[in-house]
């Protein structure tokens, strides 16, 4: 493979693997090397371009056993044993799984842009105080009723264990960086305000801080997070496959229909059709 | 645009439409002009690459229309509601109930395909009484245990007041054609077979018949009925975004989960492994 | 089916259809009933709950034909042929080109949503004259800058021909209402800036300004331009199924690899990797 | 949570997981102490639902890291990467991938079942003979025309190094087993047959054996190859996003179009149509 300077011209660019015919090259190394290589390694090598450090390669095992599964109780898994009870494939119910990842579950970039973007005007802002800083943040959103993402869980009022967790494995191995301690800041400042001591940084936020700290993008952050559930869907896709159940359906019992009972015919008349549509 | 002959040899080939930089064909006509053609004419046009008859578009109309929505009680449907609720995308929730479609609920090419298969063979045999061929492939289908699809419905015992519906506008429009009239035969052949008086043809496999008859492929007859149900989808997604609810779960009261508990560090250690993983 | 009043607690509601052991009822109407109905009239019952006028199926036939296909060069026709050549499975396919639309194409709802909100806006503000409301919103998106979605064109400089026919059917059909209109003055607003005399109306915002003005959701807008295409997309995969080559790639002539070669041996340990992983 | 006898009559069942106020159960482990275990680990006890053997969990990492990426050569890569050109959101994309594993690339499971029907079928026959048994698989095969999956490679003629190499890593963990050398008896026998001396098991084929032999179901097979394909995707992705390219078409260069010029009133008018439609 030449790859002379005028390629750069070319429609599309990669950096992430090539092939020639007896080889493929992942990242530059050869994937016969590669196989075998720790999952989590390989993880972080093919989105990140370079081989993790032990301690980077731990804090991502944290990173995608951090929400493994919440069961039935989470609308991806819902979403694909309804999927598949219909169309028996695999492929469908992970993609309908990942699908179901977004603003109200999963989704942990809304918080990593908010860390991502406050730490670059940090830098920015030539400030050396991290408190002085946070302060302006939250008052600024305060300011422009924005929300900071992050902040508040249903069940816990002043820790979530969890995030406790995340963040104690990101400290022991030398990844809680400055992002993240920004971040911690802005919770700090954030609490100040009256009403607000119940609210602690929840596991998500947690997951966003980390990731963004080990500098994963934004939507990198949420394809770790889907990619940590999908064993679950797996073990819940092959429990639908297992039941022997097809065509499943909202119980009826759980719904209230409002649909009246009306005449086409009638209606299509008073809607100005001629009566023979 | 020059199309030249050497062109033939390019990746990919296609005859659906083109651009130029002043306009869009679309099956060789200007997409200005066919702008405001009934929207059921240009799922055929853009499908069989000509125009229909209004007797087509007719009985096209009833196919689209077969199916319209099974409510909350078809698992497309479901599914939708669910990722949207977290994912509030009109095109995730769109994605999800197309993937829905599957062997067990409105895929319609198994039958389709079935109708299509023994059609070919009909013509490729020289027979000529559909009746007597018909009863050759009831007797192979129950030497070889196979199931003949489209046969059955849940409530209706001797007729389905739907598929009637179905096929008499297929039959008003000239359009229920020989591989229908084969599958009729197929049906009669069949209920001859002690304990199958109560298997009449289903709105599914009546509308599997249509399209084979109108010249679908099988994957466009399943691709048809998905079309059908969309309409139904978006009521449903947009009746959740006005909901308010977000995150939407299985009922906890509606499952039953079993559960252990069990202590990790024991088991790991049972498992083989060190104790400090 | 009785319906009580305490129904409205149960967890899920809908008035889109409701099922009984005989009949399935469609916004109220029997399905048997509305098959046959023209699909877009059915297509409009669905989403908004009521049959359309006449007219308002003419304009709605007029939305679903504006954008049928742009064949190969666009992103959702490519995604599908690529995902089908792999997955012989058309559901898998219209997934993904439902998947495709989104804020770089085909996704008319963020114009839709400008449009709505800005005429809340004008009913709300009390404010009589357009052209001097559509002033502010100009000057007001200047300060903050902010882009107005829906002006202007790659190849058309001062009117875009299928924008115009566009808007023509919906005023032949009565149907070019209040948010429609001000959308246009906000634009004549908009061209009086210097440099900007270049840039009509172009045709997704004129279906976004339709499809408001007809009362359908900024997501519906979303949905309803999906349907169009999909006719499409179904004709570029039967072609791909047609076409017998399987597992297409991107052509390696067009890509620019820049994928060097490393050792992985070497570079583990540089990483702080005992040799042995 | 209590788990009495009558639940097991509700609609849904799971052995997941189960969610308490305080906290969330996995295959019966607290979350909070799988939180940091090897994803590897953490994959095969969601899917399995029991903790694996350091030997299962070395050889599931080079299960998912058999086929980590084949780049811009394969057709998922180039589905997500056209999919989030139009529609940035990386659930999207993440979904086409997914979507595109199938019959024709990626989907193990067409070649597991074989394993798992195949060894099914020897247990059942009582026979002790391995060989003697794969000669009759054979046989039977090709009295029936039909293939047997997972032997031949496009560049490699007589063994696939990266089959090799699988295989060899569940050798030395003492995983290749009775199923895994069941199919390579079925192989020895194959190549005998004339002209197919150069039909090497191929990698794809070894990733079958592999997960059969360890107790995965085919679908599960597959699922295990999309997930070790997922990180590839991603990387894809991020570089899609940082190209600034949007609307990704199909490079017009490439494409063979057969797209005639017809006038739409003239062929109306031929179907039948009034003038006016």
């Amino acid at each position: 493979m030449t790859d002379s300077t005028t390629d750069t011209d070319r429609y599309w660019h990669t950096g992430v693997s090539a092939i020639t015919p007896e080889s493929v090259y992942v990242r530059g190394y050869k994937l016969d090397d590669v196989i075998g290589l720790p999952f989590t390694a390989a993880t972080f090598l093919m989105i990140k371009g370079r081989l993790p450090t032990p301690q980077e390669t731990k804090v991502l095992d944290a990173v995608l056993t951090g929400v493994l599964d919440y069961g039935l109780e989470k609308s991806g898994t819902a979403a694909a044993r309804y999927v598949v009870s219909c169309n028996p494939s695999i492929q469908a119910g992970l993609a309908a799984a990942a699908l179901s990842a977004g603003d109200y579950g999963l989704a942990t970039e809304n918080t990593a842009r908010f860390i991502s973007d406050t730490y670059e005007e940090f830098k920015a802002s030539g400030e050396t105080d991290v408190d002085a800083f946070a302060e302006k943040v939250v008052a600024k959103a305060k300011a422009e009723k924005r929300r900071i993402p992050g902040f508040g869980h249903q069940v816990f009022k002043y820790t979530d264990p969890r995030a406790q967790i995340l963040k104690k494995i990101a400290l022991d191995a030398g990844l809680w960086a400055e992002p993240a301690e920004l971040y911690e800041a802005v919770h700090r400042a954030f609490i100040k305000l009256p009403g607000r001591e119940h609210f602690p940084i929840n596991d998500v936020a947690v997951l966003a801080a980390i990731t963004v700290a080990m500098g994963f993008t934004p939507e990198e952050s949420t394809a770790l997070a889907i990619l940590g559930t999908l064993p679950g869907v797996v073990g819940h896709i092959s429990e639908e496959f297992a039941s022997r159940k097809v065509q499943r359906l909202i119980p009826p019992e759980t719904v209230h229909y409002d649909v009246p009972r009306r005449d086409l015919r009638t209606d299509l008349a008073a809607a100005g059709w001629d009566t023979d549509v």
